[in-house]
């Protein structure tokens, strides 16, 4: 009788690096049996985004120009030592040569694994964008309210 | 007679965009009637500083030095993009032309819903701050140990 | 008959100031009785390297690039101000100007008081790192499974 595990993610960060965190922590958590629900807010949207490369979405010239720099999720950063987008690449290539799930292919077991995607309502807003700016796998859009509901009596982060 | 939810908060980052989550997690807990505890430590301390600007502050130069450097409230940066400041005022901009909430209005929003600001011992003491350095909203200056207790059952989040 | 408290921090990050964190909160609740586990990823892995300066170690010419840069526990930046490494040193002269803790002390401290240290088996992997790269505190090498088992129950942190 006991209520299934769950992980919850508030996911933040549009950085390279973090999102490998939030995929291989979602994708092991999934593959263990957990609920797992990840919550995509501010540039952490970036990674749901359906048009992978830099593009100027999004309603309103400020909110355009932000989205233009925040590129996708082919153009996610490295915390540290990124040097211009250089190093998320040797990254991916290192995963690779270790035979190690990159972005893509731990995005892709996510989904496969029935996680859970929200996108943050109040950051959609704010970068003028809409459900049909992301990919299909979001399940739905969210405010703080529901998540903390949805999220209650498991584990929760913020990455 | 179940417990309150509750919702605690690490507030470390002194960043725009992080502090802005704070805060809206923080207002949107309380609002559906969450005990919210934020427990400012290092760089976080800066937000709740009483003097929004940069000033030498705190008991010895390399502490001053430090506090001048951070800045206060006014001057947190975004954690990317934030081109010496410029982006801050912008994306607030961008936040009042959507009708979103602003950094201050979020702080007000949370002091208002009866959400609760400690400050950390330790990093106070390290930045050679007081409480007189503070806005009276702080209700207390509190070590680890005690934040753990008034956390214990509910969701803690580190930002 | 009540569980032992716990808590549980997944360290991601390499910065000085966010391993400060770390070790005041492990140390902290282990002073107060609470079983701690460390899981430690990515950059977090370079605080156990038991080699503390610059090395270029690991398997692969990429992965050994990526640990030179990263450089050991005593090249840790800050967060925010690095000021190419000087304010470290700064700050520790901070700390200990006021009696405070060092990172160093911290560690010893989580140590004596019997924090365990997990390594994270992926992450070793990618970097191309082994166990005998790590101090000998290391508990276990564990993968994101085992760790949420672990720290099932109590409260879990991403630093």
């Amino acid at each position: 009788m006991s209520e299934k595990n769950k992980l919850s993610i508030i996911c933040m960060s549009g950085d390279f690096d973090k999102a490998i965190a939030v995929f291989t922590l979602a994708s092991g958590a999934a593959a263990v049996n957990y609920e797992v629900n990840l919550f995509f807010t501010f540039w952490g949207l970036d990674i749901l985004k359906n048009k992978r490369g830099r593009r100027f979405i999004g309603k309103g010239i400020l909110a355009r120009f932000f989205n233009f720099l925040l590129g996708g999720r082919s153009n996610l950063p490295l915390s540290r030592l990124n040097f211009a987008g250089l190093s998320p690449l040797l990254m991916t290539g290192l995963m690779k040569s270790r035979n190690v799930a990159t972005l893509t292919e731990l995005y892709d077991a996510a989904v496969a694994l029935g996680v859970n995607f929200y996108a943050c309502e109040m950051a959609m807003h704010v970068l003028g964008l809409e459900r049909a700016d992301f990919v299909p796998e979001v399940k739905d859009v969210l405010g703080v309210a529901t998540f903390l509901e949805l999220s209650k009596g498991g584990q929760t982060l913020f990455i």
